[in-house]
């Protein structure tokens, strides 16, 4: 039998492949920038800070500090870089309107109605390091109707540690081989395989502007390869 | 202000409230029952079911034994009844299919239409005791559009415990007055007020049918009084 066919639930990385958080933060913050009196380049800044992401997990991963909300390491994130961006003098009202630029993030084109489609027939839920909140709030923004909020913070992990993609499974009453990992990033998927999920690939070739350097294609025989999410909901439920 | 004004999200007790178990379960295994040739007064199984799930989760609560998921609690209770409403032989299949009876409840007529509604303006969530998978599997049979699944599996604890309430307005970001509980049960509204949170009510007088005793209406000044979830919906929001 098709592996596919077993598969019940459907969980997505939630930055970058189902929102576009560079574009999204960079068009947020300008708007709100140029009313406040507050210039900086916000898409340079929005690469910056990304790329404080995984150092900053990797602070929780490695055991060096106890886990700590997404929204946290953000804010020391910012902290970092608010200067380097020459952004002085920021009210603290200012820094969480910033900070919560990361609740406030855009769907791609194809997200909302492919992730509609997939919603009829599988269980659908973001499997991802934004902390609870942060996810509904964008949920709610965004318009993206997830089934349930399966953030990493649930397990007090960070992908791709095992306990983030098992205890998806579980508390989902599933086998891992039921739920498919759904991502526009190979790390993701092979971490997910390599605890038995299935795996899903679409590329999202802008999604680090000038700083991509990887995630172009897939790079390995992923179950399904894509070109984006209503493409996913074509391979797996027929075109409408 | 009207402390009303800052719920930002509404949790609602689902068994009963949301859903009709009692009628639910009868005529689901009544007609289940009837293709297979094992008849039994379902009815009176649900209700003799339910008596069983406060003294079960008081063996959590009250730390007699770690935390079980309520679908273990329901298979322990159920063995315990099917030779009492004379059901014997049963396969594994045959009991599981029935205690997943829980799984696939009924909204009350009026249920859907309202926290569609309430949904356009606010976190809607179930705060259940049932477990995740469970309240997963039911909002997608019985077509709830919850924003997250807010089961106390996540909080290691059971209703009316504090964890319970407080955890839920942690993990979504708000204070305790920015969330509302929302059930037809005057105990777990106490439960939640002394926690902080706003409450409404509605009265579901015919829940446990010949068994019922009591939250026929409101015992206390909740915040809400409604007559259903359409009725609450008309009262947050206006009429439609």
């Amino acid at each position: 039998m098709d592996p596919k066919k077993q598969v019940r639930a459907l969980l997505f990385d939630v930055f970058g492949s189902v929102v576009d958080w560079r574009n999204s933060i960079a068009r947020d913050l300008k708007a709100w920038g140029d009313r406040d009196g507050l210039h900086a380049d916000w898409e340079a800044l929005a690469r910056a800070w990304r790329s404080h992401y995984q150092p900053k997990m990797q602070e929780v991963r490695s055991g060096k500090r106890p886990f700590t909300l997404l929204d946290t390491l953000h804010l020391e994130a910012l902290e970092v870089l608010l200067p380097e961006f020459n952004l002085h003098g920021i009210s603290s009202e200012q820094k969480d309107h910033i900070n919560r630029v990361w609740h406030r993030l855009d769907p791609w084109p194809d997200s909302v109605s492919g992730l509609v489609r997939l919603k009829s027939r599988y269980t659908i839920a973001p499997l991802s390091n934004g902390n609870v909140a942060l996810l509904n709030n964008m949920a709610k923004y965004a318009g993206i109707a997830w089934d349930l909020n399966l953030s990493t913070q649930w397990f007090g992990a960070y992908k791709p540690q095992p306990q983030t993609y098992l205890g998806a499974a579980e508390v989902l009453g599933l086998e891992p081989h039921e739920v498919m990992m759904c991502a526009a990033h190979n790390d993701d998927l092979a971490a997910a395989r390599a605890c038995g999920l299935r795996t899903a690939f679409w590329p999202r070739p802008t999604e680090y502007g000038q700083d991509q350097t990887k995630d172009f294609q897939a790079e390995q025989d992923w179950d399904i390869v894509a070109t984006d999410i209503r493409d996913l909901a074509d391979q797996l439920l027929g075109k409408v």
